[in-house]
């Protein structure tokens, strides 16, 4: 089942999403997608929506990150192996995954623009499959770790290229301007998936439909297992705790000259058995 | 004034405290002091706590940090100027700072143990200076930066040496262990200190009573005004949110052999006009 959160006539809620439109359970429950998943009620939420009917169209819904303000937003940086060979530095594979975290405001909604701030116009996409945490735990065993996955979103990692490299170590600036990314539109719940579909899910990442990345994950050097396994060991995570598992080789830094998002630019992150993560690019009004 | 967080009788309020003890605020007007600063009644409280008897003695309460659930947690990585030659890496000064993100729950507060986890024995300390924003911003102009400090408070920055180095870019894993780092006792609020002070302001740690780090903002490569600018370039600087502006040389680390942090150690950081962060150090119970 596909939960969702959004803004209806002004009002932020959350609910599910079927071919047929948006059940809104806000307005029937109150609380949040994130509570949901605090509280454990995730399959009671899936019973009561099964016997609802659609309250709205999907276009009548302005569509926000599944997890509007999730306790972290951790991202694994380099993951899929030709990736790391693209940086072309000579290094051999790395032994422990990078990462980094991003505030919740750095990401808008499916279909609302990513935004190219004055101080940089070498805004980049990176389309990843991200994992959103539904039972908590530290020091999580690989072999638990699928239990721990409530569902599986989209994110447009959106990076201000030139921004990652003002310090040394450390990425942060350039993975931070506001609403230089994007999650959605919805989270698939975990039991719409196969251990060997984690392991073999594909994201495509088109920029005006022009196929710029498209790898799976059978190429991770980190695996979502070993992800969830090693995060545990310093974090604790918890429900509602987003996941970005890495861009795929492709990104508009990578190739010679960049190419990089312009205003007008429509890009989109498919996602095998999630949907498709859709943004326009618009210049930032002062 | 000195506005702090806490438990007392195992329910956390927060409010003020002197000499004398602590003026439990949360029990009498509700909220907590994220909120306080949000709605921006900080000098609301201070009029409130002035005319009120304390409640408890400083030891009845445990000490939390001052913020217990900001949105985000930034730290300035190498900031003091003879710290970047203390790298010995021929690097020269850099032109922007570094900076990395810290979840709520690597911190615990005063008195209470840091944790060395049984992943890494390299737990180090790193005294640092915190400022505590009070007024949202984008794009703060440096002249106007000071405007947007509720207060101070008093980090120690606490790492595992060794798994900061996990990756080639990000030390974000060896910055988010478990209650690894601490905050408090309190945030002093900025009424209580001039501009020349933010540009002068002495931090020293102590290690089992001698002393380890000891210099003044004066010796920042990036001082907080620079800090709340460069930062709100791309941040959406808002109350609440806790600046970390980096630790002076002398961390164990650097020390030949390093000197690292073992169970039974006593960490004071003390910051001029603000107090001491008191903490030992216990192996984590697994």
């Amino acid at each position: 089942m596909r939960f969702l959160t959004f803004n209806h006539a002004g009002k932020e809620s959350w609910g599910t999403i079927t071919n047929e439109g948006v059940i809104d359970l806000g307005n029937l429950v109150g609380s949040s997608l994130l509570e949901v998943l605090q509280n454990d009620k995730l399959d009671a939420m899936k019973k009561l929506a099964s016997g609802l009917e659609v309250d709205y169209k999907a276009e009548e819904v302005e569509f926000l990150p599944p997890i509007s303000n999730p306790g972290k937003i951790a991202c694994v940086g380099v993951n899929y192996a030709n990736r790391n060979a693209e940086y072309k530095d000579g290094s051999e594979a790395p032994k422990y995954p990078s990462l980094f975290i991003r505030t919740p405001d750095s990401f808008t909604g499916h279909n609302l623009p990513l935004i190219r701030p004055p101080e940089s116009h070498k805004l980049d996409y990176e389309g990843e499959i991200v994992i959103i945490i539904g039972k908590e735990g530290r020091r999580i065993a690989e072999e638990d770790a699928y239990e721990h996955i409530a569902g599986i979103t989209i994110m447009n990692e959106g990076t201000l290229r030139d921004w990652v490299r003002h310090a040394k170590f450390n990425v942060t600036q350039g993975k931070n301007f506001i609403h230089s990314g994007s999650m959605g539109p919805w989270m698939v719940t975990a039991d719409e998936f196969t251990p060997e579909q984690f392991e073999n899910m594909r994201v495509t990442t088109k920029v005006n439909s022009e196929i710029r990345q498209d790898d799976t994950t059978a190429s991770m050097m980190f695996p979502f297992k070993y992800i969830i396994s090693y995060f545990s060991k310093f974090f604790h995570l918890k429900p509602g705790d987003v996941i970005a598992t890495g861009t795929p080789n492709g990104a508009g830094a990578r190739f010679e000259p960049p190419r990089y998002l312009a205003p007008g630019d429509i890009v989109e992150i498919n996602v095998e058995g999630v949907g498709t993560l859709v943004n326009g690019v618009k210049d930032e009004e002062l």
